[in-house]
């Protein structure tokens, strides 16, 4: 069960505001890297969580903590949005420019459906998806999926840094900066933890289903599909293609792509699918 | 540039057809952990590829190799769903029970909109959606989630292995789970050379962002935003919370989550947002 | 700022888990109607507040306590999933009968892309939608949405109370559908606080635009548009077509519909619009 | 059945066509505050009506004037992009800052998708999405929807309204603005004389579940899930925890949040949804 | 403007009712091939209407009919759903069978969401999606558009008809049958008319694009992707790969595949996107 | 099965980069005009293709060829965002104009989420939708879907032509639009083929359906929902009102809207629907 008290995890503060960088703030709130989604996305995998305890609790923990991100990133868009009300919608009637400024350059719906607040969305408006909020039940996929989103985060939040000038906002971004740096350690250690040390023994993932029962033969090569001889692929040494797995089950090795299955053949349309009729005639794959 | 020939990478055989397993498919078709998010998201990487070009090529080849797989997949689900001619669609007038199967059991739009073809859609018949397409111009964020789409793709694909006693379904999966293997492998094999072989060499990513700019004393450490005294979170040595962090440039430890904000303190609406005026009159944070 | 403890709000117990069941708790964690939505529309609406604090503050209590809601409803569904563990999965291989089951009544990604765990969609898989999360900077507005949340969301509670006679889950409903009725309650007193004492005095919503600026002869009446002279409008009495109106500022009549304005005339086409020729040559509205 | 003649409801008129705000004027067409879902709303509502008759007939009115609506709005954004063809496109070649102008300001798709023409999104080009339409089956339900519906848009016309300055937009807002004034009105009467001349009485919504089977201990009571001890929610005599309840069925109070659930127990993954292997040998809530 | 009487076009009985089929009923409601579809954008292309009014008109007429298959369509819905309640939900409450009937094989949404009513959504409970609604400002494009929803829409409405036995819904198919019939001839007839008797006198769309500023080699050419020798393309006298174009502009022929283009070559990243520090090292396309 | 080589179909050259330009191309991408959806719609047809081999051939042919048209509007992206290096974001710290531009004029989620590289989304950054992807079973539906594709794909194509004075881009965009000619005409043909020289034979779509099993006399029919005796649809020698059929199979002919069924009748709420008591107190139907 949640509870809250009334203050910001840390400072928000505003110098110049400027709806624009409003607008850009929206992407790590309800971006595909924001901060809706790690939020949710650390709950549902403690709420789903079947396993050892310590791992739910520290989901739980983390996030926890992306709710009070949310709120600071929420508040950073309200006082970037506050300039609007003394430069530009002041002056909007009787003065093309400056409305170009709001409407233009800025998102319209802070104004038009948010009265100067933020929302559930990215930098261009779309709405946050719940499709982006992965709780696989394996806690490899899950952990690796975490860290994926704390990088593309961090790499975010780091161009956000390089958009503005403004003091306050280069100071709340580098505390966000500096948690994503200690979350991405903290589910890489989860997952080293998992492989007893060695990160490289959680795979394959998921590692409860039989090697036996790949088609072995392809699960250490290399499928090179380029066609062009005289273009080979570049670089030499390449890992992938050499030496021992990662994983220490196999030898890395490449293959020239070739089709091993057959030429697909469908049955013909069954009546009440209500294809042409032509389609129904021609047989398949019969020669023509 | 792109090229086909009319075979399939890898047989596929459907020995009893069922259109149940055709909708279960479709997650491995267009869902988020499916074949078009990975085919697109690995040619994107590569299209948008800055950098060695060595990392260009390889990601061309294995985004080629993904298309074949959608196409083998497509058509898995149509040879399933040619069960529904003989046994199910035939007989739907005056036969509730079987119009029951493939309405409730199957997707029903695999007849109603694809005349028994598969569809870019999930298990749900959600559509598929480019948010999915990670593509972020950082090669660490970009393999991580590459990892990851073959970490959550690899579960699904045994997921639906363990559904199936067709030996043709079975056979072509665990030659899907092999592909998947190999590619957990070469994304974390370019994350190991991006190391130099170390693969948490990487971290922080982005790792071209200066250190020194973040608010540090918050890198290595774990906020606990727990409050209950009776119960703590479980487990002792928890890694996150003590050592070395795994970049080996900070110390884990652990904190409890304290506020360092303020109460955020917004001006009031503007007039022409429009507010109701009971919310212009009172002033945001005066007391009350 | 956000704290949590391990323990849920109130008891989730399931007796007689049922995947189907899981399924349509679904609707009520990430349905329009649910407590993701209500979640997030109350924060929203907290960290966008401008006007009296005592709003704000009231907001942030519901909206973290709607959190501890999404928590037992996620618990819901994995109890309810358990039931497939013993019954459905282990059997589906040669099987059918199950596996029709699993895959057609309930959702198949509670076991495909959750493992048995719940997700953050709709009873259809469709993914939760930040575009339902309405915080308008209206007060007004924004209160009325949420009596609408609170509305459909206990008639929805209501509804899975009917199809369940699980003892377990009958009682955790029972609790939520009583949250919601005070939910109900206190997002129309705030609207009555507005009114003072009269909620008909928030009208016409937003009340700070002069309705001198309105076209008011429109203002009070009902347009009636059934152009049927056999089938008039069913009821004698209409409350809304007569007598004072709620807000005490006009009086309510019907008017039949009819245009007041012209038929539209558009331009031509721009040349670099690429038309076809032939739009391009007749003129938009001259005589043919 | 429906019918159609060639005049706008009300006349439209744009003196100085502006891209931008053609832009702008999409949300109240495609946005979840426009036309488009209102129209939609009170006539699922109206072919969903089960109960009075003299509801449906007036749903069906309103909702066909809705679609009247959408037409002088869609005829309004058409008139405002004709600008883009004397001053804007025209130039477009060797001509940045007016390219500018129609990419950035205006929604680039007016011009590249519909060649100067509406489109059914919202002002940053989000489709219109089916989910906003609220048809719950309970009639009170609908019509907060539909008075929530009324106040969002009326204050989204609003503040349409203060962005411009052509007298012609001013025109046709102040006509729609008026519109909404009346919906307002005619959904809350429908609710009042539900509750027989007093509002309060259709609470709870719905009315027809029995209170017996609520959880009562909580079917009043405000929870407050505010921990700081030192900064206490603002506001004295606050409605919702004094008092009579609105309903005249309970009496308002508060309590402190507090956890009266479980920490919650799942257990172990089953093998076939392949978990790691670490995560199932590991017991769920056993001590460490 | 639009009008509407208390009637529906053509009569909907439901002899059987059955929620499976309502469920079905759902994609000609809010899918893509869909009536609300239909509806709109021929609305839309009306309203955008720029050129000879006689087009404007036609469509005007046939979007307002379309508004009554919806109606059609959402009270067949509604009585298929009346099944629901003596056979299905009456007996849920220790019923399993009956509960899976309406879980399983309909949309529980139907139930809960829209108390045995229609929504705005397809037969998966995927919403509609105003991205489906073309209005390209071309009406070439935009006729062929037609065309295509009333081909893929009569199609799905012959399924329908074959999926139910129930004498009233086959009538009422039976009529959405006839009238897409009309519907495919009558845009067809504007192509005609377009093409002043000759249909293909349209191509290529758009007829306004100078033929001289196009690579006028590649025109007329059929590009041959296939490089498998030893299985060539299906099919001999292949009508677009040899004799005059359709448009009579140019000659069909065949070409194999050839990249003509260079190897792409992107800059290396800039600083300020934050890529890994390996990235900016490495130059993007020298040699390795 | 898929191949590549790593040079691309036709050249790709930015003269003067221009991040509004790489907005306005990611239409071309991901919009429904766009080059994903042609290449998915292309080989799901060809997956699913049931019936004469030599057109699965066709689409695979085509299918693949598009996948090098998104490879170079991709790699035109990139180009064009090249300038945001030197010219934008270089200079964004302290210049408010230059932040305008690239935040305002062009996609932020180039630079926020991409790194300077493209997307899978449209030009307002609306991602990619699977819906979008027609494959129907019926190939007159398909090929009319097809030829629409390319019909709002070439008017999209001149469009962005017209946009630019790029002599680089102008040169892509007259290859790509080359293209569309070609492919408009090959869908065509296929149509032609069908109808065995006369394209009107494949009418009404789809064929298989007994005619006779329509309501016939509707089947010709233009619906005049008009209703202003003052205001007659405008032009003279309508061709869709009168002459033979464009199938020859029937005459058309025009006739008044006039409803041909009943008032809809819905019996009243079930219990456990939980609508208002009122609503089911009143008797849906009956006088009042």
């Amino acid at each position: 069960m949640f509870y809250h008290d009334k203050k910001l995890q840390y400072k928000v503060r505003v110098d110049k505001p400027n709806p624009q960088f409003a607008r850009a703030l929206q992407q790590a709130i309800g971006g595909i890297e924001g901060e809706i989604r790690v939020c949710l996305q650390y709950l549902f995998q403690a709420w789903n969580a079947r396993g050892p305890v310590r791992y739910r609790d520290m989901l739980l923990d983390t996030g926890t903590e992306e709710m009070a991100h949310i709120e600071m990133l929420a508040t950073a868009v309200c006082l970037n949005l506050e300039g609007a009300s003394s430069s530009v919608i002041d002056t909007i009637v009787g003065n093309d420019p400056l409305m170009e400024k709001i409407v233009g350059g800025g998102d319209p719906r802070h104004y038009l459906s948010g009265g100067l607040g933020a929302l559930a969305s990215d930098a261009n408006g779309v709405p946050f998806n719940g499709s982006w909020v992965v709780s696989s039940g394996n806690m490899a996929s899950d952990m690796l999926a975490n860290v994926t989103a704390e990088a593309t985060g961090r790499t975010l939040a780091t161009r956000l840094y390089e958009m503005t000038d403004d003091a306050g906002m280069k100071d709340m971004l580098a505390f966000l900066i500096a948690r994503d740096t200690m979350h991405q350690q903290q589910w890489l250690a989860v997952l080293e933890e998992l492989g007893q040390g060695n990160l490289y023994n959680v795979l394959p993932i998921p590692n409860s289903f039989p090697q036996a029962q790949e088609v072995q033969e392809f699960s250490y090569a290399f499928v090179n599909t380029n066609i062009d001889p005289e273009q080979p692929s570049a670089g030499t040494n390449r890992r992938w293609t050499q030496g021992p797995s990662l994983d220490g089950r196999g030898t890395f090795h490449e293959i020239k792509a070739q089709p091993l299955g057959q030429e697909p053949q469908l049955a013909p349309p069954i009546p009440q699918g209500h294809a042409q009729t032509e389609q129904m005639q021609g047989s398949g794959h019969k020669k023509e």
